[in-house]
């Protein structure tokens, strides 16, 4: 039976953290910002919430597949940024889609994009619906006579496998749990794990170039693509599966990262591994930042290739729970189908030692070492994190992450530009000092990608024109350092304004020009990466 | 001193095989076909070839830059491929550009297009000259007043080294041995050796996703450019140097592989390593192709990476000169500037001897072992092929190459496929057997890029047509068996026909519409990538 998922809150009714897990991190966030305890806003029910009238109905031949439902509707509204959930909380949907339509095959898909032209109604694709930039929210300009909300989570099979060149054709609308059900009976794993993976679809994390599990070498899922097929109102676009091609420029690139824009990725062929049986990981513990930054770059430039190379810095790690407090982390693992990783495992810790880090050299050679220790303990936390926001926002926290990436010899500079730009801005907007920390989420040979959380105690009449500001300031602060807007969240509608500032003027227009030969009515998901008609 | 450019044949007068080298290669193919000795043509000398009148003359701004000359024209009118030589030898330069303009600057480049634009000439970028796919030869179409080759080799700067992200800021212009030259001084390489390294700049190799060094991970150019400054007719398009970013589709990937049809790479930030200093090189043998399949197969899924993993079946040994002309080859190294690789090395024997491979254990562990043995004939067999093209042209013996790249579970099919149409199609068209050869150059988990030679004895007074008929049965096979046009040697003009048939419609009208936006008078080499005007 399908489970109901929340209206307010990450995953499924009756999943997350318990009462006393709830109550124990408000008690923290009470104790960090020296207040008794938080007044807590109430999510209204759903049937409170005001909903304005569908503005068009679906044809006969789609009402089978499409509904009007003020649930459906409601449920497909936001995605799970801080913004979202405090308009949920407020009990503001008023950018609720008209209708919500299920397709269950291309041909249904086909047939929304073939209503929605001729009806001048807005396509939003909804995956898994977890976007932090709102990259779902119908927000759509005015020209629009209405938004239809294309849940593609029915195109849910896994159609070939292909066990000699490890690969799978999988539909776009597959949910990372039901992909790796379906691979592990194989033996094989696409062991792309970002970290909304529970509701995830295969075609959002294309469609969002997400980060995964990998720290190296294999980080964002672009690496993973064989092909796309992508239904766009112009029709089918399907490139060539191939493992490599220097054909032009790369058809299936035009597609990674079209945050539905284009069009929608109904199937690909993604490249998989086999299950690894040989594991090695630990973490080591760094006295400077600055030394823990050398031993990651240095590491990241060694050619080991590590499954996990994630530095946190003392905040992060203490805001996490974990840690001492005072020592930088890095985690580091490695892992293979192939071979025992003790050599690397061995080579990445001379070299961490040679930058002041010190690690328990027997620990790192437990197999079952990643799920026990500060590396078990980050694991947790970081499958849980997705649960924290909605009893934050309702205590009146503002808790955001943002992300960028960055080359090494800018790193220094930007890290400090953005930490003090952000204490300040904490400062400024809640008139209390708040908390800035830090992580690296990937690592390339040429720089790391950081990922920041900031944390200020809200007013809760307040909330979003605090968030914004502050979203502001740390999104101007990453372009002004040289940053990318995002590394793996994708851009969506909220970083629209510094994608724009960020992308050569002239490959805007060629994106536009695209779009127009892909999507000539400028139906899909209209105000992201195109600005709207 | 500059040196002089050949007007046929690979590189520099003076350079290339001895005599006794050049007669020794033909004695071996007299013995292949059977025959006593060839019948030498003659390259005609540069004063008796015909040129037409050039159609156009740079105006008095670009003088100094630009030439009419007979010899610049000449030099600047093909490429290196088969054709290319055979039109060489008949002293037909009907396609030769009209001005060679040499560019020193950015600003020489952009003065270059204005004027293409105003006077109605194509504009055919050139780098090192070195294309095998007509990319470089100005068959432009009836549109056009004249041609004019832009002549970069002028942008030869490293502009800019950052040691610590391990990249450098270098001009397009720069060709493989100054770029390497430039950047030894900092202990760092960039480590792409593609076949035309002597001469291939650094803008062409990314222009034509050119393929390199690596044989695993790092395979492409692509995965070595951090940011591209493309000058195109409608200004300058320079993206964000960044290690990784998931805002939208990559601009740099529009640019990767746009072999000069959207404008000019004048500048680019490139990841660079620092020079190996461990090294492990062998060679293993395998009696069937099928074992030594599975076993670069499996090595290149084990996550071990090697820097060379490359397959020489028995005839492409034997028509280059060594192995014991039964054996299949794979060439086998590992390098590292991090640690010693014979894990890594005793881990990927392991895997080969598993398939029935055959080595010689302490040859491995030889740190110059990539300069001795089998390993070693290659490299230098490798280095010298380009060389062979002119006397075997001059011999009338066609002599070609073509690559692809395929999954692994349609590899097998593939093969028998093209071996067959490719020995059917040289008894069709030469009336004798030829020879077909097959290389794996590069290697991925899902897949190989395989490099086919067919050798056969042609017809001086038909040798175009002769070869034009292979090359169009090898195409049609590659094709119709699901691989791609080419995995390294780009477009061009030759492979349009089938460029045309493998990637979808719909991505070519989005080219097509990018080049409308970056070139709207349509100059930038037209007939490549996007038709002719």
């Amino acid at each position: 039976m399908s489970r109901q998922l929340k209206l307010c809150g990450w995953g499924y009714e009756g999943d997350g953290l318990t009462g006393a897990e709830e109550a124990g991190l408000l008690e923290t966030y009470a104790g960090r910002f020296d207040v008794d305890a938080f007044e807590r806003t109430k999510m209204p029910a759903a049937e409170q919430i005001e909903l304005s009238a569908p503005r068009i109905a679906p044809p006969d031949t789609l009402a089978s597949i499409c509904t009007t439902s003020p649930v459906d509707r409601l449920l497909h509204c936001y995605g799970q940024s801080f913004p979202d959930y405090v308009k949920t909380f407020a009990g503001d949907f008023s950018t609720a889609p008209d209708v919500v339509a299920y397709a269950k095959s291309e041909t249904d898909v086909a047939n929304v994009l073939d209503w929605a032209a001729d009806a001048g109604a807005a396509v939003i694709p909804y995956g898994g619906g977890t976007s932090v930039v709102g990259g779902v929210e119908a927000v759509i300009g005015g020209s629009f006579k209405a938004a239809i909300s294309l849940d593609l989570s029915g195109l849910d099979q896994i159609l070939e496998i292909d066990r000699t060149s490890l690969s799978a054709r999988m539909q776009g609308g597959i949910k990372g749990p039901a992909l790796e059900a379906g691979l592990r009976q194989h033996g094989l794993t696409m062991r792309h794990f970002p970290q909304s993976f529970e509701l995830a679809t295969l075609g959002g994390m294309i469609a969002t170039r997400s980060g995964g599990h990998f720290a190296t070498v294999y980080t964002h899922i672009d690496d993973l693509v064989a092909n796309v097929r992508c239904l766009t109102p112009s029709g089918v676009v399907e490139s060539r599966r191939l493992p490599g091609s220097g054909a032009g420029p790369s058809p299936d690139r035009l597609f990674i990262g079209s945050e539905g824009a284009l069009g929608i990725i109904t199937e690909a062929w993604m490249r998989l591994r086999e299950r690894p049986s040989f594991r090695a990981a630990t973490t080591v513990l760094f006295n400077d930042l600055e030394t823990a930054v050398d031993a990651v770059r240095l590491v990241s430039q060694s050619g080991l290739f590590p499954a996990n190379l994630r530095l946190l810095d003392a905040n992060e790690a203490g805001l996490s729970g974990f840690g001492d407090g005072i020592s930088h982390l890095v985690v580091l693992a490695f892992e293979s189908a192939d071979h025992p990783v003790d050599a690397w495992m061995a080579r990445a810790l001379e070299i961490c030692a040679s930058c002041g880090g010190r690690y328990d050299a027997d620990a790192a050679k437990d197999p079952d070492s990643h799920k026990s220790g500060d590396t078990g303990a980050w694991r947790t936390a970081f499958i849980k994190m997705p649960h924290f926001r909605a009893p934050l926002v309702s205590a009146g926290i503002i808790h955001d992450t943002f992300e960028t990436a960055i080359t090494w010899d800018r790193f220094e500079d930007m890290h400090t530009g953005i930490t003090t730009k952000m204490h300040q801005a904490l400062k400024d907007v809640t008139g209390k000092a708040g908390y800035v920390s830090t992580r690296f989420t990937h690592v390339y040979p040429d720089g790391p990608a950081p990922y920041y959380t900031f944390v200020g105690l809200g007013r809760q009449d307040a909330l979003l024109e605090q968030w914004s500001e502050l979203k502001m300031r740390a999104s101007d602060a990453v372009i002004e350092h040289g940053g990318t807007i995002t590394h793996h969240h994708a851009v969506g509608r909220d970083h629209m304004p510094w994608y724009e500032r960020q992308i050569p003027m002239a490959f805007q227009n060629t994106l536009k020009a695209a779009k127009q030969v892909l999507d000539p009515a400028g139906v899909m998901n209209p105000g992201v990466l195109v600005a709207a008609r």
